[in-house]
């Protein structure tokens, strides 16, 4: 009697019937009783060696940070290594640049480090069943979602906000303070990724209050740094345009872009608001303390952690969790 | 059967069936079904001695950060993760507050997550050879030594800068800016750590050009937070005292107090220059941008873990590297 005869007699694939020898949540209770009561009524014995290669170690979660030393992510970091050590669990990080490719990176991590469960941490929102079948243990995306792709809601799980959605309430708060010549500060327009989505919110704000959507009012960075984005903003400032407000798509990027702006001549808010995204403790800050909406870190991190664990100990569903970012009003921004 | 015997009867290489073993993902499916079908056939038992030695457990090191969330580390953390990667280890880390004990910590770690050495970025300066004798494995004390301790130098490694010459040299280019009047901005007086290392180099400062020392130009924010700084440099301002300047005990905490000096009605540099030791990223985005003697963060990374990994792998004793900070110039100090 093989893992074969078994899963030939139960109907089943064979990695199914693996997966029930390995204690695997993704198996639906009745054909998981199938499975083992067909076991049972033929004394099988699991090839123990052969299980013991697939069997992961027994308390390691590994987390993949996409996007080095996004200042962002540090609140995240702490919160869930503070929840996977109360938990028990050893927590192994990796942190791979913004143009890499996390589940690549998780995947390889899962086989090096026998990993239980993964949570990526920043990733693109566009994937695809054949890519995430790379991953053979429980993931949670953590501050996105697959807002691109077309996973089915019970193949994966996800803690964020709603980026486009908050992106659409920033611009909105800009127009209703009389702001009507809005520019804004991306990373890309298509990376399939936070940019793409708060870039559509902005895009969809200026459509619902009938603003002209002007191109020349929009610079990619090309990517989430502070360099990047002091550099974009010089640009923006050297073709001339006019604009009384400036949406950036997150607070980091909004701090760089300050400083291009009051280099520039620019000064904030009296010439140009500017209002982001994320809620760095650093922009409490600045001068002018940035307006940004901030999103709730410490229950992203907890909540990720959660969603992980009962995925991994097999009492919970995946699930995409929403949480709501909060308004910090600084002083970066002004009615006209 | 031995391993050789598999790799001959699939036709594979020896490595090969050693990658399937360890569950490496570099190994087309078909081949890995093949050697795993082959083994299960046998019967065979992988050899477990030589197993663990490329297994997980023997491979992990630790990284325990004191200072939860301190930007100057996110460099250095990133640094020493990619060449722990490189090097073929694991890297596992705990954050902890600044008023806990890392070298507990790291024991604790070591036992549990059967470490082969340590890195402890940040720390107190004055350890014991009891203390220190709780860790049974090689460390490293990155960005701190034993300036306090009485510890003998082939009893433990460390990177860092000389924290009290580098501030030294801050308040002395204050000093000959022609500031007399300089207060300062530290965590604690006697928290043998880098405080009263760099409250050291203030003194010495003051003392070598016969400038006369006011303790009410000193203010103690208890921890190295911003919030902690920003309500230390109010509290500064309460007092009434004149100052030309601010030496600042690290980046965060002088962009903290630029904030305060700014709503206690000061304005940067114009009445009071801020000069600080560390080069966070952020400070060349702060208004003004801040002057400070940068770390050179890589680097520290990088000596931490090669030192480490000399330790480790028996190839080179304890020692005691000193790299330099070197001046970055902002607009927040000003001659009078």
């Amino acid at each position: 009697m093989t893992i074969k005869d078994i899963a030939r007699e139960c109907g089943v694939s064979i990695s199914t019937v693996s997966r029930v020898l390995n204690g695997r949540p993704d198996v639906r209770e009745e054909v998981r009783q199938r499975v083992l009561s067909c076991m049972q009524r033929h004394n099988y014995i699991p090839n123990n060696t052969a299980r013991d290669l697939v069997k992961t170690s027994s308390d390691t979660v590994g987390l993949v940070v996409r996007g080095v030393s996004n200042p962002f992510y540090a609140n995240i970091i702490k919160t869930i290594q503070q929840e996977i050590d109360l938990a028990g669990y050893t927590l192994v990080m990796q942190q791979i640049h913004s143009g890499e490719d996390e589940i690549k990176c998780g995947a390889i991590m899962e086989r090096e480090k026998k990993l239980r469960g993964v949570i990526f941490l920043g990733g693109r929102s566009d994937y695809t069943d054949a890519e995430i079948a790379l991953v053979n243990v429980p993931f949670v995306c953590c501050s996105y979602t697959n807002s691109y792709g077309n996973l089915s809601a019970n193949r994966y799980s996800s803690v964020s906000i709603e980026d486009e959605e908050t992106a659409f309430r920033a611009v909105e708060a800009l127009y209703h303070m009389g702001h009507r010549r809005i520019a804004a500060l991306i990373s890309e327009k298509d990376d399939r990724s936070v940019s793409e989505l708060r870039y559509g919110g902005y895009l969809r704000a200026l459509k619902t209050y009938g603003v002209e959507q002007d191109d020349d009012l929009v610079v990619c960075a090309g990517n989430y740094d502070m360099p990047g984005a002091y550099h974009a903003v010089r640009e923006l400032l050297q073709r001339e345009k006019e604009f009384t407000a400036l949406f950036c798509i997150s607070d980091s990027m909004a701090i760089a872009a300050m400083r291009a702006l009051k280099d520039g001549g620019v000064s904030v808010p009296e010439s140009c608001s500017v209002f982001s995204i994320d809620g760095l403790e650093m922009a409490e800050y600045t001068d002018p303390r940035l307006t940004t909406l901030s999103q709730p870190t410490e229950l992203m991190g907890q909540e990720s952690v959660r969603t992980l664990l009962g995925l991994i100990e097999g009492n919970s569903a995946h699930k995409q969790v929403i949480v709501q970012a909060a308004l910090k009003a600084g002083g970066s921004v002004r009615p006209i």
